[in-house]
């Protein structure tokens, strides 16, 4: 039995390996177009932020450490040029010597990732990528040669995960660097609001983030962009997404998927039974809908690449959907997110249940507690969660993981609320963050509060609604939501004469502001609490 | 509707504040034997340590400010000294005036917590205890008088999570600590292997361990042993354990749990339907089995206190049983734990799958990785989580809550496997120590691989068993398993006739044994691994 795998980083090498656990006599070549396999895709942007400063760290294996230890052939720089499906062989090309040879296999699996996408644009092969080490080290040299420039500047098209890594570890390597978005926002997991509060973060460790705008030519030491402007770029970046590489399935006639990936079953396989496919390339299927989703996470890749090897060594196994549970740090702010998000859910046609909290990611009387913003995502006719978002410090990872599991584990937005999670005053809350999130799903589903989202404000006071600012005097006076009154939350039962029959509460966090409503409710108003208080709305 | 709380701190006042937002016509009294109500209980030790420095950092509420928001009569140094169950009243002490009074109810809750035990030994009332803010100005001071004097030392009776806390808080405060527990380890949510580390964590901060002894009598600066050692102390704390306030109920013909605490429903309801019972002084069901248990945590106590008053206000509502989630930190390592140890469930009578892992917090690749050592109990027959435990530096917590939150959805512990966790290099891996777990446990599972624990080892040796150390040839010199030859593992394949026919492998944490297990079980040999390898053998 003879396995070819074509691509030898996340999920071909697992595939890889796992087989070799599985069957001490299979054949396993590994092909691999790049002069590396088995390297650190996920730290490349460290490297060239100097963050990891040893090369040598980036290859997790070689060939011949791949040889040693599981007997497995694995050829770099070599190129798979076509595949012959009915004689089942591969036509691969020695990029070192240029010579052609045939590969035959019983089963292959393709895992040739994805590549990232430049635009069409004039001078757009001055734009950087950062795939593989050979990208990685040119980038490097590009940068060490920018920095001591008399005016080091960089541009980086695209602010998702990659470009928003890349802005640190560019300004950390000392170029003035802006990101160029063509959205309305950054980093597409996240709602514009949240994702608003790592522009403001990255603002203030001077990255220049212009969202809604794109560049429409790279010159020699410059960008134009669409609004007319010109950048100065000693650096420019194409980070704005990659692409599946589907030439050698297309050209294979496998068939693909609506949105261009590989398109496989739940055994990873594609529409030829001896052939399998894995990680960036291949259509995954979202785990809110079961629809197809092209979904380019480490995680996943690897997963799907140890299931192939089960299945092509005859166990039963079946890939599950993702979520797409995704984290990115720069300077300091961590943003994470796992399923959908509220735009997402809306377009989908989603009723929805939405919340918003500030919580501190430990007990606030124990030094050093770090505030986060997290969102909650909940279907309004199931309770299910249908997502989570985080951005902050310390302990976003642990809340969003924590939810990802939940809803791995089918487990309602409401029966977050009583999640047993380890509380001393250094690690968490008696009551966590992510238990706050259930109680307030829970009053949310059973009609014990209503909410306002900060993006139906202005709507809302349009109606004539009274708006109370139910935080201190001193909170009011330092900024409040445009034309709130303010009535401190613990004189409203004195005030109740004030507050008229349809109202809005908010404070800073939404607390309060649920206290105030109930208060209200019982006296007899229609009284909503913006959720998220103060802070959702003015993005803080 | 008139709700009486006899308890002002955790489960208590979270009903109170709870019945208030649900109720806003409900009169509520909180009546509170000690001085403050809604005080950081969890927060006491570090306040000891000068962690935290403000007093009124503990303070979380006050009788004022509970009025002013909630409207709730909270009565401090009010003693409740009986209930009349006919007459649904309480008789009242007040502390500070002596004065005795009823108070009636329609509702009664009884929050009265746990007592911390202090053993009957002669001297026994040198020794303090820790459990209320009186407590803690008690110890503060004797701390201060101890580490002003010539050769401060301190013995704390009792290496529970109070104790290992209040060790590391006294040390910081210049006190040489000597912990003594009756049991054979510390932290008895722990299995001894991994509570070991703890010990040996504590032992390199100068804090002595003497485990199988106990204190026999305390001396005006000194205290016995039961080993016939007589030890300095200038300060001696009981932290051996808390025992349910059971006083009142029990004199009330409250129904009471075979282990002490008072029996409640699943509404939390006692043998009196009117009244109430929740936190460190009710008996909880335990996830598990759902047999009764003693479980003094905060989570659970915040959590059914506010259950309790849906079930006033006639909300539909039942508490889930408890899985004991908890974590303690101590210069700098991290211990946590949910659900059943192994001990727990082999003197249960279940047939447990273990697992041990020793991984990285994050990507080995990104600077500062922290190690971490994991432990899984699984049920063999059911591959269902049983429980979790986890030792290390940072990410400890999130891997026991992402588990804990597992075993809430009822995931097996092969689902591990395939739950998606952020993952970038400096927050977690591609294949996270979570799904680590998961992958070995479905190895289990099918019979891909088969492990000996570390205390089985000298029972196979017995029997004739090779053992091979696979590492590499510098490992095994610097330290291996006794009795072990030397094999590594990338030379296992051509050096096979060096092998028996029943083998037992090991590396340092697992892995490379996992590999050469595969490789040897192939070839003809019967081969099991050391789960965990030589660090958990040898308890590093």
């Amino acid at each position: 039995m003879k396995t070819v795998i074509i691509g030898g980083v996340a999920g071909g090498m697992s595939a890889a390996t796992r087989l070799r656990r599985l069957d001490e006599s299979a054949e396993i070549v590994v092909l691999e177009r790049s002069g590396h396999v088995s390297f650190a895709n996920c730290g490349l942007p460290y490297y060239i932020g100097d963050v990891i400063t040893d090369r040598n760290a980036l290859l997790l294996q070689t060939p011949s450490s791949l040889k040693a230890r599981f007997g497995i052939d694995v050829r770099v720089d070599s190129e798979v040029i076509s595949i012959d499906r009915a004689a089942k062989s591969v036509t691969v090309r020695s990029l070192a010597t240029g010579e052609q040879y045939f590969e035959d296999y019983d089963a292959l699996v393709l895992a040739p990732g994805a590549a990232p996408f430049v635009p069409p644009i004039p001078g757009a092969s001055r734009a950087l990528t950062l795939r593989n080490i050979g990208d990685t080290d040119k980038m490097a040299a590009a940068v060490d040669a920018a920095a001591s420039g008399p005016e080091p500047t960089a541009v980086i098209m695209g602010g998702g995960f990659i470009g928003v890594e890349l802005a640190e570890n560019l300004t950390e390597r000392g170029l003035k660097v802006t990101i160029v978005e063509l959205a309305d926002q950054l980093l597409a997991p996240l709602d514009v609001e949240l994702a608003a509060l790592v522009e403001k973060h990255l603002a203030r460790h001077g990255v220049r983030v212009l969202t809604g705008a794109s560049v429409t030519e790279v010159g020699a030491d410059s960008v134009v962009l669409s609004t007319g402007d010109t950048l100065p770029a000693s650096l420019v970046v194409a980070a704005i997404g990659v692409r599946p590489e589907t030439g050698l399935a297309e050209a294979a006639g496998l068939e693909l998927g609506a949105r261009g990936g590989i398109l496989v079953d739940e055994h990873q396989r594609t529409s030829d039974p001896s052939i399998f496919a894995v990680g960036d390339a291949v259509v995954k299927r979202d785990a809110v809908t079961g629809n197809e989703a092209l979904v380019p996470l480490a995680g996943p890749a690897n997963r799907h690449g140890r299931l192939v090897a089960d299945v092509i060594a005859g166990r039963s196994v079946a890939s599950r959907p993702v979520l797409g549970t995704a984290i990115v740090g720069a300077f300091g702010i961590v943003a994470a997110a796992t399923g959908w998000t509220e735009k997402r859910a809306v377009a989908a046609g989603r009723s929805v249940r939405v919340i918003h909290t500030h919580p501190a990611n430990h007990a606030g009387y124990y030094p050093g507690a770090e505030g986060m913003s997290l969102k909650l995502v909940v279907d309004a006719a199931t309770d299910a969660i249908l997502g989570a978002q985080g951005v902050g410090g310390a302990g976003v990872d642990k809340r969003i993981d924590v939810i990802a599991t939940a809803m791995r584990g089918g487990l309602t937005a409401s029966d977050l609320a009583d999640l047993e999670l380890s509380y001393a005053p250094q690690f968490g809350s008696a009551k966590d963050p992510v238990n706050m999130l259930g109680f307030i799903a829970e009053n949310l589903r059973d009609g014990l509060t209503e909410t306002v989202q900060w993006h139906e404000l202005d709507a809302e006071l349009a109606k004539g609604v009274q708006l109370i600012d139910v935080r201190t005097p001193g909170e009011y006076a330092r900024g409040t939501v445009d034309g709130a009154i303010n009535i401190p939350v613990d004189e409203l039962r004195a005030r109740l004469d004030e507050v008229g029959a349809d109202v809005l509460v908010h404070c800073q966090v939404g607390l309060r502001g649920y206290l105030a409503a109930r208060t209200l409710a019982q006296h007899g108003r229609r009284a909503r609490n913006l959720d998220g208080g103060y802070r959702t709305w003015a993005r803080v």
